[in-house]
């Protein structure tokens, strides 16, 4: 290699490592974002919070973001994931409960009637939830969890379900990353159903994680100690148990919240009490030809107080269909 | 400055920030302890989980270390300084709750009597931090604390709390920090009263603070979000609470946990439960002089099951008398 060539090399490898194009504009951290208020809004508050010396500066240590994940990070149509999880546990679990067969809400599941055997409602969840999510060990429960991700396919899309993220959001994880943000995800879903994967979808560690949970009964088994997973419920993270999962977990007001429905209305709001610049944040599923329109009337993720106030107040609100270039990271449905 | 002479500066702050000695060997990470089994434990763990290609070597991302605070981060005599703090409360509360001079605990605590205050056994200790820990908003109660932790005083060292945290185990959380290692408190302290000063004093920010908490309450005051703090117990972190309280919160077994009570035993039985290489620790208070000396038969921070189990199993156990050139960072008592 000729010392021009090297020397050309190492320039393009440094401005790579510094996200700078070789034309010398800094690279664009949010390319799924297409230009508008949407994406400048965000591209603002990182500068604002980010600048040393300038009025709304804040620490590294103190840059807290929070991500909803159903609806926010991944799709939640036609139903929660982990509900269609639970019931292919249902399935997979049903050799070792004949009585199901005649016991709802097994008994219409078992039969392919997923509409009758929810027909009994909360109890009739709680009691799918129950059966399928606890009585076995964390570590258990961890790798049936991950068996399912690996292998489960989306009863319309036919795409794995880690494949349904939303790469706009993936983007912008990064990018706050990048400006040094803590960035968690608060779900109303399992936290335990969510660590399995984050990491390595999302980039987000299981301490980083908060969720609802189950309680847990510590047991030396053999000698060998285990955690098992009780069948009651120790925390649901939706509504207003999200800003206390945040108290709880991570103990510092957010800087920045995103979420999609009226269960991350109070997340929203907690973030933006604090003092100084705060980004508020919601995703509007308004995009029916590449994912799915749904806001104040759907059962799940409603938006419908949420859209309100985020109007009232000057929040960030998101249209997919205009605001995102792709929707998945492969640009499939 | 000659060329010279910026040469050797540039080397001598390379060194530094490699943490090597101008000499060339490397600066001592731990200087504070003695050579001995004990930091030859540490030493040695460390090395095996962090040299890779080693069949130890766990990423980064996995090394989580977890410490208890009460006797194995900062002293715990005469009582944990969580007690002291709610018994200053009282007094400071006093004249807001006349009923408080007739009706016990608070009877006895206001006329200078502790013991007898405490006679009521639990059930006047949890009338004490209720009275003391609830009912008030998150905010209000960080600023109590900050305030209490600026001025409060020990009442037989006269120094402040935050003086009397353990020299060589900030060390130690440095030397971790330092190998890549995310360090957490997991306590039976209430994470509301540590999480104020722990960043500050341990290098341990708010989100890795574990501990026993409250109920809180989402509430909207003149418009404005706040946390109130329910008079009902949320999670007990402490004996078999403390594994829960990590897979809860963390999601991860540790690979590291320091303790010095029976009520780290679970803490410290779950992480040598992993695979691979694992370092329990036990601080052993057996000096008299410097600190205080008790175990088998204390009241508070009681080390028994323990102490037997650590031998068993070959963990480390460290002689506070023997192991550590100093306790506190200022060298007193």
């Amino acid at each position: 290699m000729t010392s021009r060539r090297r020397h050309l090399l190492v320039a393009a490898l440094a401005c790579a490592m510094a996200g700078v194009g070789t034309d010398g504009h800094a690279a664009d951290p949010l390319p799924s974002w297409n230009e508008g208020a949407a994406k400048q809004s965000i591209v603002a508050f990182v500068g604002k919070v980010t600048q040393e010396g300038a009025p709304g500066f804040v620490p590294p240590a103190e840059r807290i973001a929070t991500f909803d994940n159903d609806g926010t990070l991944w799709a939640e149509q036609p139903m929660y994931f982990q509900l269609l999880f639970a019931l292919d546990r249902v399935k997979a679990l049903a050799p070792q409960h004949p009585e199901w067969n005649t016991k709802e809400p097994f008994a219409s599941l078992l039969k392919g009637d997923v509409k009758g055997s929810l027909a009994g409602g909360e109890r009739a969840l709680a009691e799918i939830m129950m059966a399928t999510h606890t009585g076995m060990t964390t570590e258990e429960f961890e790798k049936v969890v991950k068996d399912w991700v690996a292998d489960a396919k989306h009863p319309e899309t036919g795409r794995p379900f880690t494949g349904m993220v939303y790469q706009p959001m993936l983007e912008l994880l990064a990018y706050l990353r990048a400006n040094g943000f803590k960035t968690f995800i608060v779900s109303g879903g399992g936290v335990e159903f969510m660590r399995p994967w984050t990491e390595k979808v999302y980039g987000v560690p299981p301490e980083q994680v908060i969720g609802s949970s189950g309680k847990l009964k510590y047991e030396l088994r053999d000698g060998r100690p285990v955690l098992v997973k009780l069948p009651e419920l120790n925390f649901f993270d939706d509504k207003e148990g999200k800003p206390v999962g945040i108290q709880q977990h991570i103990g510092r007001r957010p800087l920045a919240a995103f979420g999609n429905s009226d269960g991350d209305l109070q997340m929203l709001q907690w973030t933006a009490a604090g003092s100084g610049p705060r980004l508020c944040l919601y995703v509007h599923h308004d995009d029916a030809a590449r994912e799915w329109a749904y806001d104040r009337r759907s059962p799940v993720g409603r938006l419908d107080k949420g859209l309100d106030e985020a109007r009232d107040r000057g929040w960030t609100v998101v249209s997919m269909k205009d605001d995102w270039k792709l929707i998945h990271p492969d640009g499939k449905r």
